[in-house]
């Protein structure tokens, strides 16, 4: 190359680079340009540390957009059966509460609950200031029934609807939304596997509010191997069971909020198989419950400690002592993990929706910072002369970090959204076909958004991170909070790991290619459709060709794991990212597309174009890393002797 | 692809995925394999918890390895023209001693330094129990002026031995190691710019560890644009000037370690000209120094606050306020920023070191890890049928994760001892056309080096996390910690995005791709070397391309920059993975083909083979995503209007 120098004009050399040399590379020397001296008032930045809370407004009108317009629920909602499905203005004023709600009184709660955090003292967890507060309104609003059935006091109404508030509660407080949410997995345990007693006696209290749930299912020696866990439960003379062992990572194992604390948790009846196969189900209170409902006496169970965490400090993460506690079981014996089967959609979609939330309030917060942010002056000369410096969202890079924020946000909305969906239709379909349809879709689906989701939350909070600077990594400025909280969430519920396992092994080629087959059949469609019009044509005729790869490359490596079972676990995780920013680009092809109708506001229709635009000349491209990362096989990872990890 | 189902075998189905349902995916139902039934103390992870130091060995052989087989530093030293230039068993011995004190003092303190964090009270911070102990015995043992003259009391070793003893040290405890390694950068600014007194004055005492140093540049409206900065320095009647401002981000501008503090503080003399042109450079020490460099009284310099951060939490980062405080000019008057572009090169290496040493100890903790913890079986059927279950590191997604952090840490640490190289040679060569190559390969290698490896580190340090899974997100394992401290490291010193527009604007663009020509050609020549080898053969091969579209692209790149500027910042960070992944490919070739000769230790040679060949199936691959991300150019960005980031 020596020889072939680029040969810029000097002009430009010296226009772009400044006169060398200069602190900090080209970018510095843009603010040699002369400019009036400003005093500090005029930098609007330097007063915005004293604030509490971040920027952070619900996407209220994306929300309807996606719900209304690219999804047409209240549609859907007529095919239920429902006594009086709720339509849109209902949708809406419930959507606009929720907002209220979640600006209002939970935003202001979030920095000031990661700075207190949990406290444990002789067994006794108290949640930060105004969490319990919190908690009671939440309760009053009728929020905690929303979706739950109206035999049991809730409101009955879709998961499609609820998926929007949990969504805005998990941006305007991650932690706090923990213990609502746990207490959401065991309700849907109960209803589907308890006895009509038990649903009596320990769902409605859910329902209303009143009590909360949890999931003991981690042992320490025993996380993402169930198998191996070692919880013993003894039948008793009255029916019920004696608990005895340790669960670790319990979220809201103990707390202050509600009157009573409903533990499921996972163990083996004496003499039952070893493994997976001789796992049951227990409910198991705080206050003891008896057949009739009437809460007794405090049961054989105890919070040992706390845990301290990277983030999520709000949320409380107990250790659980069960010595000999009182339990019932739930559901046949030994069909533990297929009654926990039954909540794992609801649950894994619920923490993808905490991703879909961080992402959110991410971006809204780089956004302003960027707005706001005076430093250096475009390349291409100054956009704001009047100004000392301009914002630095005339930066090209600034914009790549903020537009990849804003096309996670709105391309996974619409995908989390549609699981939502999936939800109800399985679940309240009056056609049993479609009501397997809709499981199978929501089957392949749970996986890519659970993962795809925390993973983009990780890296959008690492980009609001970066997008703040030096702001963003200290706490005055609440970014890097969300960088933290967002840490655990490819971890909890099934690592990133396990989702890509459950993909690829089970729901792809356990499922033999149907439900891929039918999904990527849509993707497929959607293009055509898109195709046809101009203005979103190349990027319809780029999506194509990546879903014809889709198919042929699950074919390759069915091929492959047929000789060899790794073969499935190294291309698992490459296989789910593929598949994930595949279905995102889908999102935003068709949102792009039902955008073009005439009533849609001009605004979104441009900003919908452009995110189109962006995603695929700058995200799609991953889909090429993934493809030849999963083309190259596992041998370098699977051929190489354990011995060879250790320093030679 | 409806209909063209995969029809795997039913029994390669039921064996792999086990019966359904079961709760976590195909992994979980590995562990239904009859196993006889343990108790707690055979599972030997359960009892770690209580550990308080992580898994740590200095990595001397490798270390030995890049030193003298891939760089053969000593022979370099040979035309140095040092009196007594060190030979290997000098340097091994250096390294050796390095190790045990990183080892045994600086690693025992990160978690509790992390922990205890610095304090304030009326102007005083204390930094945590033992950082003064740890400082105390460094500066002992002569640790403080190891690469630092001899004329001034230092060792007079050059940086690329230096380098080495810097990795441990941020292994260990990358707090701790900010402090003397700000003082580095204070003293080769006043070793290159400071008069004859200042330098006995200021210079002598931070050699011998007496004193330490820091570079005041940062203020709260004036980041990365150095240009709007506001600290005046008023000229005195004795010479020194009065300087008054406020900088924040200060690391080490107040603590508990030092008799005294030597800032370097950037400011503007009266009526000196706006932006960057009128900047100048003066040392501003805690206590007074006259010239005859005795100490006196208090000067009116003082720390406000110190930050709350994410991470970093030992390391006091201050806000330092100059209320008139007596400073003397370093260098000419409005020639500051030239000044600080001396020491620009080893600042920013140094940060890209802490990147190194932060992924070299996230590999070594998670590798631990990942071999103790027992939990489901591999794929391929049980690797250990005696233990409840296989150790995790039979999965491959676990591998590729560990493989990601070694081949970064061991391709990096070539890069960067390499870089350290270049610092000497380009310092102390005989030969002035060889310092001025050395020099023009350094500029474009700093940039690369600094910020891909801190993206690294961010990256592996998230991959140790989720290989431990919940005990990743807890403090008990150190892991957590890990990730907070690398976070600041993509930031400070210059963010990847500023370190990107040096890379492809200042070194690529305005050095007409001479420096970048010559480093291709070394690529490319590697390569050709390697060829030859049959077992590097197709790696090589693979390589060769890569590097050959790096070439073609930049051309492009520069072709589209001359229409619009901004091209060059749409394209920068996207450049800078590019060339920072071929690099570190370059970096394992080389070493793989060094490997070779026959007096290399096997496992250190099929190491070296392994990693590459993981490196070119995995990592390599990411090439084409920056590749294709460039050459969609950068409409999609810089097209949108400012207010289409707004919510509709």
């Amino acid at each position: 190359m020596r020889g072939r120098s680029f040969s810029p004009k000097d002009s430009f050399v010296e226009a772009y680079l400044g006169p060398e040399p200069c602190a900090l590379g080209p970018s510095a020397a843009g603010s040699s340009t002369p400019y009036p001296r400003v005093s500090w008032q005029d930098l609007s930045i330097v007063n915005r540390q004293s604030e509490q809370t971040m920027d952070y407004r619900a996407p209220q009108t994306d929300m309807r957009f996606v719900l209304h317009e690219v999804l047409k629920v209240a549609d859907h909602y007529q095919q239920f059966g429902m006594d009086d499905p709720p339509g849109e203005d209902l949708i809406n004023a419930v959507v606009e509460e929720g907002a209220k709600f979640c600006e209002q009184v939970l935003l202001p709660l979030n920095r000031s609950g990661d700075e207190e955090g949990c406290h444990i003292e002789d067994g006794v967890v108290t949640t930060p200031k105004g969490f319990k507060d919190a908690f009671d309104q939440f309760v009053e609003n009728g929020w905690s029934g929303l979706t739950s059935p109206t035999e049991f006091g809730g409101q009955g109404l879709p998961e499609s609807v609820g998926v929007a508030i949990k969504e805005m509660i998990d941006s305007c407080n991650l932690s706090w939304g923990c213990y609502p949410l746990l207490s959401h997995g065991a309700s849907e345990a109960l209803k589907h596997h308890g006895e009509p007693w038990q649903r009596e006696a320990f769902l409605r209290p859910i329902v209303e509010g009143r009590w909360t749930g949890t999931m003991c299912l981690t042992e320490p020696h025993s996380g993402s191997d169930l198998g191996l866990l070692r919880t013993k439960a003894e039948p008793q003379a009255d029916g019920s069971y004696a608990i005895t062992g340790t669960k670790i990572f319990i979220t809201g194992g103990e707390q202050d909020l509600s009157e009573n604390i409903v533990h499921l948790v996972l163990a083996r009846i004496s003499d039952a198989p070893s493994g997976t196969k001789g796992i049951s189900m227990f409910v198991v209170p705080k206050f003891k419950v008896d057949q009739q409902g009437a809460m007794g006496e405090r049961n054989e169970v105890s919070c040992g400690s706390i845990e301290h965490k990277m983030g999520l400090k709000a949320s409380a993460t107990c250790v659980m002592n069960f010595d000999g506690a009182q339990g019932w079981l739930i559901g046949p014996p030994n069909k533990g993990l297929n009654c926990m089967f039954t909540m794992m959609n609801t649950a894994r979609l619920a923490v993808g929706i905490q991703g879909l939330g961080l992402i959110e309030i991410t971006y809204q917060n780089a956004l302003a910072y960027a707005k706001d942010r005076l430093q250096m002056r475009s390349l291409s000369g100054p956009k704001y002369p009047d100004k000392p410096a301009d914002p630095i969202i005339v930066h090209p890079d600034i914009r790549r970090m903020l537009l990849t924020q804003r096309a996670f946000a709105e391309g996974g909305r619409v995908l989390s959204f549609e699981a939502a969906l999936l939800v109800d239709t399985s679940e309240r379909h009056a056609d049993a076909e479609v009501r397997a349809e809709a499981d199978a879709q929501l089957g392949i689906l749970t996986p890519i958004i659970k993962a795809l989701l925390t993973e983009m939350a990780v890296e959008c909070t690492y980009h609001g991170v970066q997008t703040l600077g030096g702001h963003g990594y200290i706490a005055e400025w609440g970014q890097e909070q969300l960088a933290r909280d967002a840490r655990i969430t490819t971890i909890y519920e099934g690592t990133t790991q396990i989702q890509a396992l459950d993909l690829l092994g089970r729901k792809v080629m356990g499922g033999k290619g149907q439900a891929l087959g039918t999904l990527i059949e849509k993707v497929t469609a959607n293009c055509s459709a898109a195709e046809a019009h101009e203005p979103l044509k190349a990027a319809a005729a780029r999506m194509q060709e990546t879903a014809a790869d889709w198919a042929a490359l699950t074919q390759e490596v069915a091929k492959r794991a047929m000789a060899d079972a790794d073969e499935v676990g190294a291309a698992a995780v490459d296989y789910l990212f593929l598949s994930g920013y595949i279905l995102v680009g889908d999102a935003l092809l068709r949102s792009a597309l039902v955008a073009q109708q005439a009533h849609i506001d001009a605004k979104l229709r441009d900003g919908k174009q452009a995110l189109l635009n962006f995603y695929v000349d700058r995200i799609l491209p991953r889909v090429g890393q993934h493809a030849a990362s999963i083309r190259a096989g596992g041998k370098s990872l699977t051929a190489l002797p354990e011995s060879m990890f250790d320093a030679a």
